[in-house]
């Protein structure tokens, strides 16, 4: 069933009376976002304008009360149709001051002079404004003093609710409907780059709303790394192709992929595929609260790398959810504790015929009981086109 | 035809000795870039793994020799496949140290202690790794400094190389087809998300690597703004009905867009697209060597705004190249001279009914003689599906 698009605004309410009971324990008087999907988890702002590098846009979470919007009046409209009341806008790009003036009386307006204001500034984050101008904010502030947010934007975006998860959820099976289509446009010969187009297309076809990731390789018994884009080759007989997805689905993502064989696929590929599968599914057997990240990368490296300490991708998986990749990351010194809401990628890697690599993905959910696949996991040997 | 992927090693190089010349004018020991277009633009380095906010990478430029790729290993097979030899990598994500000590190291190998590291600081840049990572960074460096770039990175970017207009062009051309091809995908009672989702097929069939941006409305008589996302609700006659991509090819952009009257346009809707029309011509016939940024501004809101100060949207066009959209902006106040080899935007916009609007948009070259258009300008009335 296709879910409802969009949020009620108690979803928005809820998520913001968490932040600022936080923010009360950390003493921060705002946060300070300027990154979309820190903008979108509070107000619900949708757009892929932010591909267009020019514009800042800024909300600032009070101690008390909703958001404030201090944004380009280009997305006044657009925000209007938000949850969103108090929108302040300038008329960007100005090249005196892009809106830097607005924010800072904004901030000062909602904050004592003592104030401390949270930015996201731990890994994975990165401030969206030009460097001069955080400078210039900094400058305005005078007493108020830019600090970090402790985190606290990033712990609540781990945990998804009910209805985050229908989207992600909706994403992951629009996704496997396009992976079931593969055969419709690939065999010997196709170029890749032509593969990769076409099931672009298929995603589209079957309900995507854009497609801002597709990654992937074909090449003999293997491949030699993920993050490619497609050659203009074309496939040959034993080949492995993998493609790894990336679609959204109302803003929200899937990030899994398939491994096909281009004509029967050699024993190596197959073990190598085998083993992706039960390392895989180890970790999925004790994804449940109780164990925590570095548990799950145990589970699966026990399996794919026996005795060693990683692959260079760095970690078997990730959050997800808003974004491709989320907080936290399946790594050895990773302790996050699983909680139910947490959507997670399962993505062990394997080495095959020596230097080339495997990698098979999963979309799981953690529950209070047993985790769910929110990708379709089909655990039969490697399909063959 | 289409272009040669990628770009000989000699485009590279050509680059590069242009920031050293620029770097020694303004005392500069080395440039730090982090952004996708930035470090791509000196390596060629074309990924879509960006849309993973988890890893930073880092291009060093020295004053003298080639450029440093300090990246996570993940990302070692693929940058081994540019024209960059020196790549130095560590197994992101380290939650120890995410690559800034191997990143200090590198700086520090290559300059002198008293060095002036310059990173892209003015509008539409940011820097893309943590705020904390940013601070370690200036703390490791001790004596050398991290500095603006003086804009020598957006100078240089700013002029493109018959490569990269080929590049646009075949863009603005799978576009084109694709555009023509509307009457297809679009009709009464057609639902806008499935027009979206459709109309991005068709971009991808006719040759798109993929859709990052697409965006538009249909209203009746005009739109509320440029950069929603498709609602549910079904075209009605008497819509206009307005899509602006965002395709790319080989990493390089179009940006423009297309109105559609849905049924007979009413008098009102016609009068203001002929002014967009007008507007885009005025410009058009303007845009060469002697003219600058503002002149095209004035000669577009003579048109569709007369005596105004312009439009919430904040300028009439911008650069356009290996981002949707890039500097410069068409404003009153930017006075860069226009210079062969630019790629512009002209984007008027007009109110229409009192509180709609509608926007049209073209892609052109600046040369030192008549500027081309890149997308295929057709001065025929509105086209109606």
């Amino acid at each position: 069933m296709t879910p409802t698009r969009g949020f009620p605004a108690s979803e928005f309410k809820a998520r913001v009376a968490k932040a600022q009971a936080r923010m009360a324990e950390e003493d921060l008087d705002a946060l300070l976002l300027t990154t979309e999907p820190d903008v979108r988890y509070f107000t619900g702002f949708l757009t892929r304008f932010w591909e267009s590098p020019t514009r800042p846009w800024f909300i600032v979470v009070p101690a008390k009360g909703d958001p404030i919007a201090v944004i380009p009046a280009i997305g006044a409209h657009l925000m209007g149709q938000t949850w969103i009341t108090d929108i302040r806008t300038w008329r960007a790009p100005d090249y005196d001051d892009d809106g830097i003036g607005l924010l800072a009386e904004t901030l000062c307006s909602i904050t004592r002079e003592t104030a401390k204001i949270g930015v996201p500034n731990q890994m994975e984050t990165h401030v969206r404004m030009p460097l001069c101008d955080l400078q210039r904010l900094k400058q305005t502030l005078k007493t108020r003093e830019i600090v970090g947010d402790q985190a606290i934007v990033r712990s609540l975006r781990m945990i998804k609710t009910a209805a985050e998860i229908a989207k992600i959820s909706m994403a992951c099976n629009i996704a496997e409907r396009a992976f079931a289509r593969v055969p419709e446009i690939v065999g010997a010969g196709v170029p890749l780059s032509k593969v990769f187009r076409e099931f672009q297309a298929l995603c589209l076809h079957e309900g995507a709303d854009w497609v801002p990731y597709l990654a992937g390789a074909a090449d003999q018994g293997g491949y030699g790394d993920v993050i490619s884009p497609a050659s203009d080759d074309p496939l040959l007989a034993g080949d492995v192709l993998m493609l790894d997805t990336g679609l959204v689905w109302d803003g929200y993502f899937c990030d899994f992929d398939r491994n096909f064989a281009v004509g029967e696929p050699s024993t190596a590929v197959q073990v190598a595929h085998d083993k992706l599968m039960d390392a895989t599914q180890a970790a999925f057997a004790i994804a449940k609260p109780g164990a925590t990240m570095c548990d799950l990368f145990h589970a699966m490296n026990a399996v794919v790398n026996p005795g060693g300490a990683g692959s260079d991708a760095g970690r078997l998986g990730h959050g997800l959810g808003m974004q491709l990749t989320e907080w936290p990351s399946i790594v050895p010194v990773d302790h996050t504790p699983l909680l139910p809401g947490m959507v997670l990628t399962l993505e062990p890697g394997i080495v095959v015929n020596g230097d080339k690599i495997m990698v098979h993905e999963e979309n799981i959910l953690v529950t209070d009981g047993a985790p769910q696949f929110l990708s379709n996991f089909q655990p039969e040997k490697m399909r063959i086109l």
